[in-house]
């Protein structure tokens, strides 16, 4: 098997997708054929990572319309499976605006078409992040570079290549020694997913419990902080998995720079602050802990004071910047 | 079953634990005869927290007297169980101040009842705090009261009682409404601990990943943060169990009152600062990640400048203040 593989994919009017639920103890695919199944996929976290969120969903909207679904009723499904992805919304607005002045009979071909150009904009706009990310990594002086993330920002968040990762692997791909520390990220442990594509491309790598970033910081072992984000307000406030704000906290007070990897589509300017930003609870039994009473936030908002830096296909702006992005 | 237990005590010749790495599924005793069980019961963890590892450890001299062992290696034994929590070496150094001097047939004798009189200074120090600690938590208006913890520095921890928690149960016990969030404290999940303490003392507690903190901290929903303590640096550093460190820098930054309890012997006045105190590094596989590469360090220091301040038995001092403390 050749590695990084596609997360997902068609197949004879069918959606395929690496379901990330199963890994890394075992690859496995499943073939989505129905809307109710995409919808499945995305609120189960087999797909995850806000990027690859957004393309499932519009693929979602292609095997609604084929099977006989209405589009106003696909939009609404697929939009309920998760709240703080902006990627999902911005995925079904664009399915949406390319779809409505299309007749019918020829609406799911069009509704193919469009999914399949967000799947490959995704792809070559991580790409892109990886190239405009390359530099901030290469300007730090220490080799092996030491380089943290957190949760799965990698190929497996997105259609291809990653967000946060992308820069990793370009830097790997030019020769330049790192390795990376890689937070566990309870309660789901996406960490392990982000071990195992490291693994797969040969890029050395530690695992941690979350709770170590602090003290492998004040011990001098960290150059900088690369992770992802599911939603980014206007003023450049940054929703992402749970625990990223304490990074980031953390970061600052070692006078580390501490940068988010992510593409223009997760910029939410109708949202003009962090504090807006919806925080998905998720179920409590996801900790494990039997009958005990649970609180399980899946995202956390790190303030735009804390980022270096947002990396997008379009080039690296400050937090407290990005209305030059604004369309 | 009353509770609170106590964690350790005598029973015709033996000492009786309460198995902690059995818990919260199971309440189970073992009961530790020789110097090799009593050590074997620290570093595996059976027995946990700074001042009930230090008990522990004056009572394995008892039991290696009473089997005949040299006390010079006992206290070698006992004291290269784990390095972090200074009163382990405290207990040691107190039964060997003790026992030089006593003749060989008086040594057994008296060997039990310097650990007894450890144990119960114990007892009484943690008391002392809880009734010290109780003012700082009254004084915050909220009620209910939201204090947010770390591992668990209950009951558990010590001989009865707990330090962190002993100031939640002196509020409790005169009926200040309070909640705690009980972080689950990976890669053990002593959390879990916390949670059925305070579940058998009937306080309201939700368990949190320890990614959550500082969302919960930055959406208003905490008062204020108590921890243990394993090692107090003569300038007030503070080494806890890793992650203590990033709930202190959250805390700082929503200007939330940081307090580390813990009894006077958790000071270590040989040590001048944090980066003095050695950090144990545990063996990977409690991270549960199989073959990936793990680090996995069991405490971090938290620096003085982010303790409100430390709760003793013998009142509140400010971290940079301990001086005052030193006999």
């Amino acid at each position: 098997m050749t590695y990084p593989l596609q997360t997902i994919f068609e197949d004879d009017g069918a959606v395929v997708i690496l379901d990330q639920t199963r890994l890394p103890g075992e690859t496995a695919f499943v073939r989505l054929t129905s809307l109710e199944q995409a919808a499945h996929a995305i609120r189960v976290m087999q797909v995850r990572g806000a990027p690859l969120i957004g393309a499932t969903a519009a693929y979602g909207v292609a095997l609604a319309l084929q099977g006989g679904v209405a589009l106003e009723h696909a939009l609404s499904v697929l939009g309920a499976t998760r709240p703080t992805a902006v990627n999902l919304r911005w995925a079904l607005n664009r399915m949406q605006a390319c779809l409505a002045a299309v007749p019918g009979e020829r609406r799911v071909e069009m509704a193919w078409a469009e999914a399949r150009a967000i799947a490959g904009e995704d792809v070559q706009a991580n790409a892109a992040i990886g190239q405009h990310g390359l530099p901030l990594l290469t300007a730090l002086p220490r080799r092996p570079l030491q380089v943290m993330t957190h949760c799965n920002a990698g190929w497996l968040a997105t259609v291809a290549h990653g967000t946060a990762i992308a820069p990793i692997y370009a830097a790997d791909a030019e020769g330049v020694p790192l390795h990376v520390w890689v937070s566990e990220t309870r309660p789901r442990n996406q960490g392990l997913l982000t071990a195992w594509e490291l693994a797969q491309a040969g890029i050395a790598h530690t695992l941690i419990a979350d709770n170590a970033a602090g003290l492998l910081m004040m011990q001098g072992k960290v150059d900088c902080v690369i992770v992802g984000a599911d939603r980014i307000a206007a003023n450049g406030d940054t929703a992402n998995k749970i625990g990223t704000y304490l990074k980031a906290l953390a970061a600052k007070a070692h006078g580390l720079p501490f940068y988010v990897a992510a593409p223009v589509s997760t910029i939410d300017f109708d949202c003009p602050r962090g504090s807006a930003i919806p925080i998905e609870e998720r179920a409590g039994d996801e900790l494990g802990a039997g009958a005990t009473p649970v609180a399980n936030p899946a995202f956390d908002v790190t303030p735009a004071a804390l980022i270096a830096g947002i990396i997008t296909e379009q080039g690296v702006f400050r937090a407290g910047g990005l209305a030059a992005l604004q369309q």
